[in-house]
């Protein structure tokens, strides 16, 4: 089984971190390839870096039908293009937003997420009205720490304490990292507040193993292939 | 007050027309500039093409913030880059499609939106969702006809006649035309069959008027301004 | 364009203001008259003085109608007789308090009212199941300063900046001062706390000239002209 | 335990058998007294209808609680004056329209209604709303007939036939006659459909009498008295 | 009329109180028998408890109905078997947590759940799903204290005293004693909160009695027979 | 990985071909154990049989977890005893229902279920509603074929086909095969009508080693430890 894993930015500095995660909980047969794309924002805070991210992913989704992969996943919690990228395949895609939400459907009642800045919070409560999940969502919360410094993990370690508590408070039962960056703290969260933690890349690569065992992909009537038309302004295929 | 139309497509043929209905219902000291995007596609009928038209969408908003506009309307049914422009600037950034069902909640409790070919019924009731009109829009009928074919008047007209009688039948009392380019037929229908039809471009203008005159715009706790960050592999500033 | 707004109670001292208010954001072709019912409360804050309202509601709608109005504006936050007036006349009948409601759905997330009274909460919980903008409404919070003491403009200003406070942490993102009374403030407040704040007054001239421009009102398949009947009791005709 | 019945109509054409129904269902100690409105529609078709109703409906509500009733059942199926009643006495106060909806709940998943005209449909369903059933209210059909003709049996029972099948096919596995008109139906239609029927009168009867022998009544915060202010227009007391 | 109470749970402990408190609600001819489970828990704190009740609940149920008692009423919060029992009979079967659920729906608009352990706290959420009133449940607020340990008033009393005021903070107009077995605290807080309480035996009580003398049942549509078939491993008829 | 699955009725008929069908799509290192329940029904339609089932579903998860197994299946479209056996265990516990309708999650918007018989349509619907899938779940349809006689290939062949058309025709995206014992149509079907169709049981293998591939189980705080006490009436340890 060969997986895809779109990263939607330009910088290569959390690939290695998330091939590991996601080789760790990875069927033994899956191989897993991890690819930047080529263009748009060096990391993923708003709308306006998933329009600018969103037609790279396209391009890389594309490709990876073209090369024979069985699946692909988008390695973002904001799952941009993801709806775009399933009308122009057949093989299915997968969010890592999306399936952390769902995942945690099986685990609890109520769901926390964690995200990365303010700014987030209610872009992040708008996804999970589209993705279908909001009536469980009960509580997003900010780290209050820009993506492109989660790589602190000690004050990333220091935050997620007050978060966690907060949650519990809010009663919140399963927590989502709400961002693919956040990668070393599973463990100890768990572990210090009894209470399930999905990290989204890890629910995503099972979830499309999953799909390909069962060989299933996304329903084309759902997601339609797009009316073939003059298109402009790319210097890619898309 | 000076409205820029941003036509989310890069063929000038609605342009003419869209602008004529638009400055119908305009206020006299509106002035509306209509212009397309510089790349994407011909035309808006998946969410692969919305991703494709967005970037170029969002050029042509801070642009438009940067000349002076007083507010901006996004020409097309899916709202293309809708959030994401609002993220960048501070002027009311108004997409038609969200217009349209925004007013029919004034008019009527039972909405139906006459959308253009079947793949797009799924993905006009899921922006439903997000823009929070889901509970009242209650059928979303295809005319089946392909945009680039909307100017054929009599194959639209015949269509339409069948349509507003099933939607009828559903129960629905406010119509919306769910494309921008469904333009001439309002006047015949709302006569016929006595119900009221949303033109989304006339909707559009008007919000965007009242915005403006009311001196109001888009909440930028809801909308933040993206983060700064470095960006590549757009030609244009973005 | 003639609009007629109906004062839904048999004070005049909201009349100045709210004029002024109004003739303020509207278009310069538009002829604002004002005018109270002739009977009902002073002011309105329970279910029970929209119920005394109402029918004089009515009378006056009727007459608009009659006298060649184009539209007619309640101006109350409860918006009093607006399904009954809708269903009396075809001219457009708006509500300021639905107005202002659904003119924040193109503003913002997650939408917080300030109201008068701590009785009036539930009831405005309540308004917005009806008007179907519920979801979005997140807070509401009296002032607890009764109607007819909301002209201390140093006490509302008092109050309203520790209600901005307390909307900001429950994550509201745009504001409504839900009674049509609350009339100053608005510049302040939006500078302050930079974010939007809608005057529903503002948003029910607005909503009520585009209706007028578009040449569409309220579907007669929802609000259906009552079946001809014996009526007894009132003095006036309705 | 006493009782009265408000019937805010201003004929009797319906208070014998209305009477004689809720007799049937009543507790032995149950004294129930029926008595019309003093002004207002001859039926109740619109919701025109019961804003004219709504003020006599609260003076004899005032009226009921001053002579020491127990409670107050408003006798039509769209509850006129209902929150303000509540708003008004201490009294549990209860609507036809709204027992009836509460108690399909112990009954059954999928609620279907039988109204009256047509122009009662999307009211209905803007009732369930407010009374907060609108989840389980799956459909909504009328029988065509005016109220003042719902003494013609045989129409109202061949047209019944028709609709009981109708709603069977929409998966509705209880009915509610959503008229306090359509009396004399009900054994027979639940003997051939097997399924169950609720006649609004009955379900406010056992309701109110519920409330009185649990000694609760409707809660003063959701319902807080109205503050005392000044009001003119009506020759009564409310 | 005869009305059958399953307890259960295998302790007698709360029978006389329960009883005496029906009873004290009951209409003169209901004759309340008052009988528990055979086997199953002692007392209903987890999904894990109401699913070794439900066994011995249908057993009663069933027998009930041979016996010739006019409905069922389960006395637990949880209504153990609830629907299961329904289908197996044709009588009415109540369980106490629905009836006072429903019963709130006419009390006010924002209703508190006082339930007795933390871990009871999602169960209620659910359970509100399936009844169909998680829309008006605004907060369930755990007493802390367990099942068996209810008759220690004392301890009861101070707790209540707390949860009453964070209620009423929370916004909560209504409140239902979330547990059979708090049954001599409804004056004392209805008088010092001014705010309605419903005990939820009395409820159902109430209801059940209201079902017979309206000749009708839950809907066999809804809960219809279970086909016949093998069963084995029940040593009693069920 | 040890998997054991718990067929939840005591016919030992469709072992062979579920756990060929599990196997199938599982990974090398799954071992999958099928075990029937000691007593209750021969097969699952009804709530009724789902209680009977119940208390034997923990029984045997009980052991599960004793035994060593990383996760346990409940073989029941209808997941009877899930949540209980949540609550008395660690380990991951998925019910085959409950994993179908997640699945769907990331493969279409409107998903159709296909049930056995007429009875489980509104159980189905009512166990969306606990699951929280309920607002993507479009149509319920019953084969209406009992599922003793599921076996009859070429009966459920016949039968399916005209459903896929429906589901197709009420705008299904994504169908389910609603009962454990569909299990040889999934590829003619998915060929035929071009729609992904989802095999209960082999969604919830992949999603249970999912679980326990990251190293996560569901929320003790959602489904806490039951508290010990006395219980009775069942001859195994539960």
């Amino acid at each position: 089984m060969r997986l895809k894993v779109i990263m939607p930015v330009i910088t290569e500095m959390w690939n290695r971190d998330a091939l590991s995660l996601m080789q760790a909980v990875a069927s033994k047969d899956s191989n897993i390839v991890i690819k930047n794309i080529e263009g748009g924002p060096i990391s993923i805070e708003s709308e306006y870096d998933e329009v600018l991210s969103a037609p790279y992913v396209l391009k890389e989704t594309i490709q990876a039908e073209k090369e024979g992969f069985d699946a692909v996943i988008i390695y973002c919690f904001s799952n941009p293009g993801l709806y775009a990228a399933r009308e122009k395949v057949s093989i299915p895609v997968i969010g890592i937003g999306e399936a952390a939400q769902i995942m945690a459907y099986c685990l609890g009642e109520r769901i926390g997420i964690i995200t990365t800045i303010k700014n987030s919070v209610i872009r992040n409560i708008k996804k999970s009205k589209i993705i279908g999940t909001a009536d469980k969502v009960c509580s997003v919360v900010p780290l209050d720490i820009p993506v492109m410094e989660l790589s602190n993990n000690e004050l990333v370690e220091k935050k997620l304490h007050s978060i966690m508590i907060k949650l519990l408070d809010d009663g919140v039962d399963t927590v989502i990292f709400g961002c693919g960056s956040i990668m070393h703290m599973k463990e100890k969260m768990m572990e210090k507040y009894r209470i399930p933690v999905i990290i989204p890349g890890e629910a995503a690569v099972k979830l499309a193993e999953a799909l390909v065992c069962m060989n299933i992909s996304h329903s084309k009537k759902a997601y339609p292939y797009p009316p073939l038309k003059k298109r402009t302004g790319y210097q890619f295929e898309v």
